[in-house]
């Protein structure tokens, strides 16, 4: 939870969400790194609340569809036993998991969904299966290559057919450096994130961002692809006290700027505001620490 | 602490110490970070204990000489009160923190300190006025300009009385772009990080990188910055278990020349060898899981 879900000195806000896949691995440097983001006052991110989904059958969960491909040492047994769950899992996150959180805590109506390897497979098959489900998703390294380049003919028949990603549906997809691993794995792994990265780039490019990761494998990209990505979605988010100081109406205009690129109704934070009007205070511009007073009632009744 | 201290399948292991400042911004994201860096089987760095040093007043631990700059709104007051302590915060790191670690812990011989802005100057001040008290230094967009470039003056007095950093003393220098930031900020900052970048090429260059983060200010220049550093002082950490299952023999060649780079010595931690020793035999190696099991046991008696 953000460090202001419990503050009594403002009234109880809602936050949006993020749903992180792989928690196990994932958790404690996406939170801290979150909560750096977010920190007042030159938060380049809103605060939000991160739902970590460890798994319990990785294989089952993220995989999109059941592989028959056989083990390498031993061909009697399936390499991918039991895969091909990810629609159950899909359904899982929207008719359990939501609805929990949604009861449990206060949340906004803006969420991403967060994947790497199976996990970015799996984001991508909400993605054009269920394109509403999540604001904005972060794929990185994602495994198109599963089963015969499946994932790949989904992408491809979709746009195909005509239809189009919603508008405002932020996408970050993020390449690692796969040289020097197995042949097969460059070729499967990068060769179709590269012409995800082309299919994107021409039917979604105002909400898609693509990098490459030069100096990070399949591993450890995660690491620095989950800031970037942060960054990429909130672009804008990042505001200048002293600009507010000049001329405190531009206050409002601004979110609704960023809101209007979001395509979702982002506000300033009660304690954001807060902070804006001390420091107005601080530097004698009572006048327009009255007019952020003003802001702040119409906001937060 | 790392997550193998209290394993119970293993003896118990010594770990190197990373002493973190601004502990109260820095730990979550930096603890989780090194978690994920220190992932068997494919870990980039050691594991190791970080000490998070939260700040009680930073200005004064922090600052290296007294400053007597004005305050821009009052100029009866001094800017920093207080400031100047870092002598008294180096000792008191040595003589009670330091001792402290090594009563209650099980470390090793191998520290890092890591700062970042005033803690980025005091690590810098610490680094030329006692050079071997860390292995290791990480230096975050240092407030070189304190007090009229007084640390440039130490530093250049140094190099020029013919001294010299010891061997093997690894230094990371990251510099954020300051752009956009005031003009002042941008001279006194980003200057003398250049100047600094200069002398340290010139006269430690074996054991010396230096960034710029083009994408990243002040504040957000920690998350990769720290991350670039880790991977940075133990590069050529990471191994490839395949290598070693083709001819175990190198494995501690391997870890001889890795120490040899670092100046102290590494060894593979227990764990790793078991991983090992189960990965060759799941692959019907016996002879050199054998060879491996030998190898541990002349480590781990």
């Amino acid at each position: 939870l953000p460090k202001s879900y419990h503050y009594q000195n403002i009234k109880p806000a809602k936050y949006p969400v993020i749903y992180l896949l792989d928690a196990e691995t994932n958790f404690d440097y996406y939170a801290g790194m979150v909560d750096l983001l977010s920190k007042q006052p030159y938060a380049e991110i809103p605060e939000m609340i991160i739902v970590g989904i460890k798994n319990t059958d990785r294989t089952r969960d993220l995989t999109t569809s059941k592989s028959l491909e056989k083990n390498s040492v031993n061909p009697n047994e399936l390499q991918y036993k039991n895969s091909g769950g990810s629609k159950d899992f899909s359904q899982f996150i929207e008719d359990e998991l939501k609805p929990f959180i949604l009861s449990k805590y206060r949340i906004d109506q803006y969420s991403v969904l967060v994947g790497h390897s199976f996990g970015g497979l799996f984001a991508v098959d909400v993605l054009f299966q269920n394109t509403k489900n999540f604001n904005a998703y972060v794929i990185i390294d994602p495994s198109l290559w599963w089963n015969n380049e499946k994932p790949m003919k989904l992408i491809n028949n979709f746009f195909e057919n005509g239809k189009k990603l919603p508008e405002g549906t932020f996408v970050f997809l993020a390449q690692a450096n796969n040289e020097g691993r197995s042949k097969k794995s460059i070729e499967e792994m990068t060769l179709n994130i590269k012409k995800f990265k082309n299919i994107l780039s021409e039917n979604h490019p105002q909400y898609f961002q693509h990098r490459f990761y030069q100096e990070d494998g399949h591993g450890t990209v995660i690491y620095p692809a989950n800031f970037d990505a942060l960054k990429y979605l909130f672009k804008g988010y990042r505001t200048n006290v002293k600009e507010f100081a000049k001329d405190p109406t531009i206050l409002m205009d601004f979110y609704t700027a960023f809101s209007k690129k979001q395509h979702f109704q982002f506000k300033p934070s009660e304690s954001y505001l807060n902070f804006i009007i001390n420091y107005l205070k601080k530097n004698n511009l009572q006048e327009s620490a009255e007019k952020v007073h003003e802001i702040k009632k119409s906001i937060y009744k």
